[in-house]
């Protein structure tokens, strides 16, 4: 279990204990999309990742970090969606049981595939408190391991790998651009650009509604979200204490957008790529076409960080 | 221009011909949609295509085989959408003017594509007869030439180009099927399938509201459609002589399916594959998912014919 930051060699370690049951997905461009972001967009697509989410590279890595003999209790996880997923699915490639505690308003899309990877949901209230019980009392219970969704070294070098493929399949890339929630897949992003690359710039984006990473980073400390009324469900969480630390070090400037700016960014990529992305992954191209100065003429690297999205329930 | 139904020759020319004009589409599969069907399905993923559908093959055929000197007066079509937008981008790559005719009731998506790539948009009632009135305005007014939308070997041969790379991509395809509205992609699929291997079965899948396909096949002679009342709006048109006489030497069988068996294809692949898919397009899959006994356990190529939605009217 990485105990530090990880360096180049666990992220390479990382991607090579994870690479038989990740997807190496694809980068896709859109000569459109270009032409009205002023810039080159590579699109790194975790949408098509298994889970559909880039969340299966971190929780691969956690999981299968631990020895057969540490998996047989089995892991837990809180998650409102994509985590929980991909702890079930990789608990299940493990032959481990998972144990996933989901708030009762989590969509149904999302409910049914935790369930469809053999987990155990047990449903909270969708707050910190009955979460945190919740989890507490099913790792008493069982005896299972604890897969924190982001504040976890494990799972950032997981994150991490996404970004790796990325860089190494675009050349010369003139920065990256990620969503940001909790800060594992911001975190590892910005480690593997700057292992990789050191004078790359590595920009968040981050919805105005729960715009703690931008707050905490211009403050030099976590100031937790205080609302959570954001369409990009992904990304309502605090940044956690390891993640935060990197991200102080590595991150260049945070890109903040409104729900409007969210719902017509995701429309766009839709409309034009004809892929589905969840809300929270056309946050950082809603940043990129809000800031056109910062992008214009550049080669930028985006992270799509998912799919998964209840049709019945579309902004448009 | 062609004059008999395209040899293999002279789908190989047109594939050569377009080359550079069009994207090379990848072929994608789902393990989880594999699951579902029963089968193994390689999706050729023609949303993907300039226009975002297939139609650029055919109309990029048909424009690039006439010398520059026939292409002073510009082309002329009528086209509820997609072939319209063919139109409009190939002329304007050929350097050539587009007059396309579209009905009044066409979805704003793709009127405003098709404005986009500098055409003339003339408006006509959406019934037949003011649609060919319209068309036959703009010709005498301006000189175009007509591009047909199916009814046309060019447009067949272009078309074909879209199996074409899915069958040399995919090894051991035991069948594979398309949609058919006017025929040109159905027809083209036949005539390369056979001619790459004549045992490979071609199927094709038709929305019941629109059954000529099916019905004139089983009549042998064209039966026209009689209601238009069906989702699938690239599917609307009766087959043509030209494609009619192919489809009835190649096709294997025509299956037909409900509105709500298109639309719940097509949120499965929306959901699971994470790619936006026409209705039209959702026919083939649907086909498949109703018919489990023909294509159990088969290899089967699927061409996923466009991506162009109105994502402000979906049906679910």
């Amino acid at each position: 279990m990485l105990t530090s930051p990880p360096s180049f060699s666990d992220i390479k370690r990382a991607h090579q204990r994870i690479s038989e049951y990740i997807i190496q997905t694809p980068v896709m461009t859109s000569k459109n999309i270009d032409e009205i972001a002023g810039c080159e967009l590579f699109f790194k697509c975790e949408n098509f990742q298994k889970v559909g989410a880039f969340k299966m590279r971190g929780a691969a890595n956690a999981i299968f970090s631990f020895t057969p003999e540490e998996r047989v209790n089995g892991f837990a996880c809180h998650s409102s969606g994509n985590h929980g997923q991909a702890v079930a699915l990789a608990a299940k490639l493990a032959g481990a049981k998972a144990y996933v505690v989901m708030p009762k308003n989590a969509s149904k899309v999302k409910i049914d595939a935790v369930k469809g990877y053999d987990a155990e949901v047990i449903f909270c209230e969708p707050n910190d408190q009955s979460r945190t019980q919740a989890c507490e009392d099913v790792i008493s219970r069982t005896g299972a391991t604890l897969i924190h969704p982001f504040n976890d070294y494990n799972i950032i070098a997981g994150q991490a790998t996404a970004a790796k493929e990325l860089i190494e399949s675009v050349e010369d890339l003139d920065c990256i651009i990620a969503p940001v929630g909790g800060g594992g897949l911001a975190a590892g992003t910005c480690l593997i650009a700057h292992h990789l690359d050191p004078n790359m710039e590595v920009y968040l984006g981050e919805p105005v509604a729960v715009d703690d990473a931008y707050q905490s980073l211009k403050a030099g400390k976590i100031i937790p979200n205080q609302s959570f009324d954001t369409i990009a469900d992904g990304l309502k969480t605090t940044v956690g204490e390891k993640t935060f630390e990197i991200l102080k070090e590595h991150v260049k400037e945070v890109f903040t957008v409104t729900e409007q700016e969210i719902i017509d960014a995701m429309k766009l990529i839709w409309e034009r790529m004809k892929i589905v992305i969840e809300p929270s992954c056309a946050v950082p191209f809603a940043a990129i076409l809000k800031n056109p100065k910062v992008f214009n003429g550049k080669r930028v690297g985006v992270i799509l960080t998912g799919g998964n999205v209840d049709l019945s329930k579309l902004p448009f």
